[in-house]
């Protein structure tokens, strides 16, 4: 059996990867609305300030603070209200010493004021009642507290200025991150291309999921969760299908696929044997060919990874369980660092009490399915023990309880972190 | 200024929200393939056992259990090797007392063995190189080490048994369950029908993004950061445009969008009068109108919360803000209610140390935006200030830190839950 040559702690393994993946992939421009889940190929900086015009926080009335200054309800200021603002239209009523303007939350604030008094701190002297339409001016109000200059009122440029920068490069977007371009009126938005990754399946063994199967036979799982995950990370997955033990035949179509995406993943055969042929298809696709052949993980210690060309090149072991995890682990992180994201999503986790223990070694980061449940004494983690060849592990757990590198296991009863699928 | 008739607690709206909520959308069947993140119609059971046949997970040889029993290193176990299981194959050796054939992980055992003897534990006495063809048959091996009945077996049914129920109705399908499901060659599967959601904007100062805006006015955000959040809930985003402050054209267009999509959302003008508008235009369309008006929560309070004919319908603040937290707390669950999900996806958390003091007030749930920064002491949560109009406030952070029901705040210091977008 040969020696793994180059057994990497899983932070390290990754480090390595980057390091030798320098260039982003080119960039596009698309419509804003739909970008969501994209990353930004260029800093993104305001066309205009916003709000682009002071408005009102409050439904009541624009004053000049001063107006209202050492105002109390048992000495409440007396002003007249000369007009009102409508929504969605210019401020054009000018407010002269002592007079107010009805201004409605959102609505723009008159050159000459510089508060909002709340209409809640005001009553109506002569009796005229307040509505959005069909109010008699000018009527009398009282104003019970003093308001400051400023208060209740949306300053130009409090949400974004002018020429900020709203977005940095590399960032990935959200529906919030939309929103805040489109209230600017930008309708398109960079973004770099949509990685491509080709998949392929090896193995005697391995045939199509709608085909039948005959004794010795089981069915491709591999292509399609990694499919999922590429998905899920922005990429756009591009099957290869399922090639034999054959050395000539696999490196043709890793040679093929590689030449037409932006990455490469090989779900290898399991046995040592195939294993060594990936080694070398990798190594014959070009510079610089198999970064380290091992990650002290488990599941997925015999994890290839390379780099050809500048493009990642992942075998990954043939169990599903193992491919799955290390995929995520080693071709999700690439296909963001092909998109230029600075800063990866953080993990969703959450902390379970363990209602079992797990053994594990020491110098080895063990990811172990967990199956989630509430209990009275809060939430509860509970492993979904089996062997990495069963994807059934996967389907009835809900996230991956990880035992550090440094830690011989974990006991029953200990609270542990829970990452979420 | 009208009183909130019925604020409650946001776990006890949406309690009340979900009683009113009875139906699950019909099924359609859709290829296997193209199912992730869609929610099952219905439980889905094996057709067949997996795995079919008894697997090797090691490379070495399948042999008869008892023919090792007692070997060690000082006194190996002698077996003749007879042939060769390959991968993909019926396993055609039939062993006799003493006799091995060559496996490889992942091949069938043959109907006579009962265990595997990895090849790390045994010695090929006639120097006969193993290889995955041209194996001169037979060759002797001596087996250092005993191994029980099933040892390094994989037995018929071992990941799903004939018959079990793999996933239950309501299970929101991932990659790994896509794996599941075409490893047993169900190659399409039942899931809800995507929900189809109506939004209008509402307001007289609201404008298409793409329009000028002259003072006043405003661009329409809520529509795409609403539809942005639809979408990763698996619904389908129906956008109805913005409507004027008229109680008649609102009517009208609610009526017409409700009637063709599966729950509306209205996000409201957020002055008093027209909020109390969109109550009146709720309550018009059908019964039983409008549930609650008003959450014991910050931002978002004056949201409403109603059923007609068994469609949820949403009335959200206008505030950027407000609109998206009111809408992952109520819409979002919706949508999955809809689909009938049993289980909501769980909330990914991180805990970070709060950068300084939060005040609030007992009896409301905060929701006070963070961005999360890595420093020497770990995680850190640094609470990004400001109104609930300005969008930058979310663009600017990670998530949102939750300031419990009964809290009067949070202190600098204190570790707290950061729910991530």
């Amino acid at each position: 059996m040969p020696e793994f040559f180059n057994v990497l702690p899983p932070d390290d393994a990754r480090d390595l990867l980057f390091r030798h993946l320098t260039a982003v992939l080119p960039s596009e421009t698309i419509s804003t609305q739909e970008a969501n889940g994209r990353v930004t190929g260029a800093a993104v900086t305001a066309p205009h300030a916003l709000p682009q015009f002071r408005r009102s926080t409050m439904d009541g009335y624009a004053v000049r603070a001063a107006d209202t200054f050492g105002a109390s309800e048992s000495l409440p200021a007396f002003l007249q209200v000369v007009g009102e603002v409508p929504m969605g239209q210019a401020a054009n009523v000018a407010l002269s010493v002592g007079q107010a303007a009805v201004v409605h939350t959102g609505g723009m604030i008159p050159d000459s004021a510089d508060a909002v008094v709340q209409i809640e701190q005001t009553q109506t002297v002569s009796g005229v009642p307040l509505s959005v339409n069909g109010i008699q001016f000018p009527f009398e109000i009282e104003v019970l507290k003093s308001v400051a200059v400023g208060q209740n009122v949306l300053q130009v440029g409090e949400d974004v200025r002018l020429g900020a920068e709203i977005l940095p490069a590399g960032h990935i977007l959200r529906p919030q991150d939309l929103g805040g371009l489109l209230a600017l009126g930008i309708m398109a938005v960079e973004v770099v291309r949509r990685p491509r990754v080709g998949i392929l399946a090896t193995g005697d063994e391995v045939v199509s999921p709608e085909e039948p199967t005959a004794p010795g036979q089981i069915r491709d799982i591999n292509s399609y969760t990694v499919a999922g995950l590429v998905e899920q990370a922005g990429g756009v997955p591009v099957l290869g299908g399922i090639i034999s033990d054959d050395f000539a035949a696999l490196e043709t179509a890793a040679a093929d696929l590689l030449a037409e995406t932006d990455m490469l993943v090989m779900s290898a055969g399991s046995s040592v044997s195939v294993r060594d042929m990936t080694v070398q298809v990798i190594d014959g696709l070009g510079q610089p060919g198999v970064l380290l052949h091992g990650v002290a993980t488990r599941p997925g210690k015999p994890t290839i990874v390379g780099v050809v060309n500048g493009k990642p090149v992942l075998g990954l072991p043939g169990n599903p369980v193992s491919a799955m995890v290390q995929f995520d682990m080693f071709g999700v992180p690439a296909i963001y660092h092909l998109q230029g994201v600075k800063k990866m999503p953080r993990r969703g986790l959450v902390w379970a009490q363990l209602s079992q223990n797990i053994a594990s070694e020491s110098g080895r980061e063990d990811y172990v399915p967990a199956r989630l449940e509430d209990s009275a004494d809060g939430l509860r983690a509970i492993p979904v023990f089996g062997k990495s060849n069963l994807i059934y592990t996967l389907v009835n757990a809900d996230g991956l309880i990880r035992v550090p590198l440094n830690k011989g296991g974990l006991l029953a009863g200990e609270w542990v972190e829970v990452r979420l699928f």
